[in-house]
């Protein structure tokens, strides 16, 4: 990788798609005005994060939202990935983002590998019931970095920090859209985690809750550095903040503590052979 | 598993190993007086971590201090993860834990298989000059539950983590002694996330800080549930801190939030195939 800035950007998602696609825009502008190179938008960027209407609001790759976020990427000449939107193939449909390069080419696609069939108290939904399965997380060679795209419920699943980490990403964007209930619970200590584990950089970035849905998301998009510092994180409004990310913050830290070089591969073979 | 109450005590460790013997003792009274079943020492809990140190006061197993500590969990009807000693076998040293249970028996053995070897700005340290590696987790059956021990620098390993998961832990010790540095970075951070990625209860016990000694730890022992809630948490003193561990919760949180079930094992077997 080399020294960059990016941004992550937030708004309260409404029913309204070009009202969103506005946002989106402003949000790309914002990180362009401020020198970013990378801009990352939140999961379900065009439609309120909820089930009963994600079917209805579907598009293709070439729809009008990702066809509007791939012109903007091309003018402001920004690596782009485009949060999520609910995707149609055929009659199939997935959580599906697009990693747009900076002269608007399709750089990569990824569909949301683990669905969210939760039944918390204050959260119960089942994606599995209108979405279907991507099969492998993205990553994809940008001209900024070697980038790893995962997408919300994902992060929850250390197997595909793993898939990175093998892939020799040096930066995840996770589109999410976390609970108020899981958002406070998890959603910092999760992240830190993953970028001080896996020793990248971190930038997900989520809907700002918005009161009138029936699922109200947490907001606080962030950005974190391989030791799991804040770099930049928003609060609960359209906001879209952003940090630089210094090639030398992640040599330093895979040099000083050599978690990546300390894998006992060698060992792990045998906890996880068929026979033991 | 079944309910039942738990501690962890720390104290600053000092150059006396009879001294640091009777806070082991002052520790595991005060937790068999409080109703735990289940006490869990600091790292290096009879000698300060110091790599220096380390050799000249190796015992075997059967030494003072771990027999020490086997009469006093028979003589209290405690199980008793035993921080851990320097051992000596033969010609070789290893970070050691022995876990016995509320008869004296030694339920299983904990070798800590990852070396601390870093060279961070404040933290220089190379375990692997003084000490031998461990070749796996230890996973035992206690008559409370399933219950894995790590040794500190391990917890960093998530492959030590899916090998408790695979094993079907429900209760991971952790004996460590991480520096005010890492400490203060990544303590509660790493923590909580492996107890809601892997959805167990996380007891971890180091030494207090000790200003006289070479190496500073952070304290701050803790126990935390499946869903990442700090249950107790010492200070910086010479403090044990206690909570009831509820079988419920664990089985909640598994239903609510299977992480567990939604592990994608026919997907992963692909993306870590030798030939992908």
């Amino acid at each position: 990788m080399r020294d960059f800035r990016l941004t992550v950007g937030q708004w309260p998602v409404s029913d309204e798609r070009d009202e969103n696609l506005r946002r989106a825009e402003a949000s790309l502008r914002q990180g362009a005005a401020e020198g970013a190179e990378l801009c990352v938008l939140p999961e379900m960027f065009q439609t309120p994060y909820e089930l009963g209407k994600m079917r209805a609001r579907a598009e293709s790759l070439e729809g009008p939202s990702l066809s509007a976020i791939r012109q903007l990427a091309s003018e402001l000449s920004l690596t782009v990935v485009a949060g999520s939107i609910c995707e149609q193939r055929d009659k199939d449909f997935f959580n599906t983002s697009v990693v747009f390069g900076p002269d608007g080419a399709v750089l990569g696609v990824h569909r949301k590998v683990h669905l969210f069939d939760v039944q918390l108290e204050t959260v119960r939904t089942q994606e599995s019931l209108v979405l279907s399965p991507g099969e492998v997380p993205l990553v994809v060679d940008t001209p900024l970095c070697r980038l790893g795209v995962a997408i919300c419920y994902d992060t929850r699943f250390p197997a595909v920090f793993q898939f990175f980490e093998k892939a020799g990403v040096e930066v995840v964007a996770i589109p999410a859209a976390f609970s108020q209930t899981t958002g406070t619970a998890h959603w910092h200590c999760l992240l830190r985690s993953r970028a001080v584990d896996y020793q990248i950089f971190l930038a997900a970035a989520g809907p700002a809750p918005n009161a009138d849905s029936s699922y109200v998301t947490y907001g606080h998009s962030l950005v974190v550095d391989p030791w799991g510092t804040l770099l930049a994180e928003a609060g609960t409004g359209e906001e879209t903040v952003g940090a630089k990310l210094e090639a030398e913050t992640l040599t330093r830290v895979r040099r000083e503590l050599p978690l990546i070089a300390h894998r006992r591969a060698d060992l792990y073979r045998d906890w996880f052979s068929e026979n033991s």
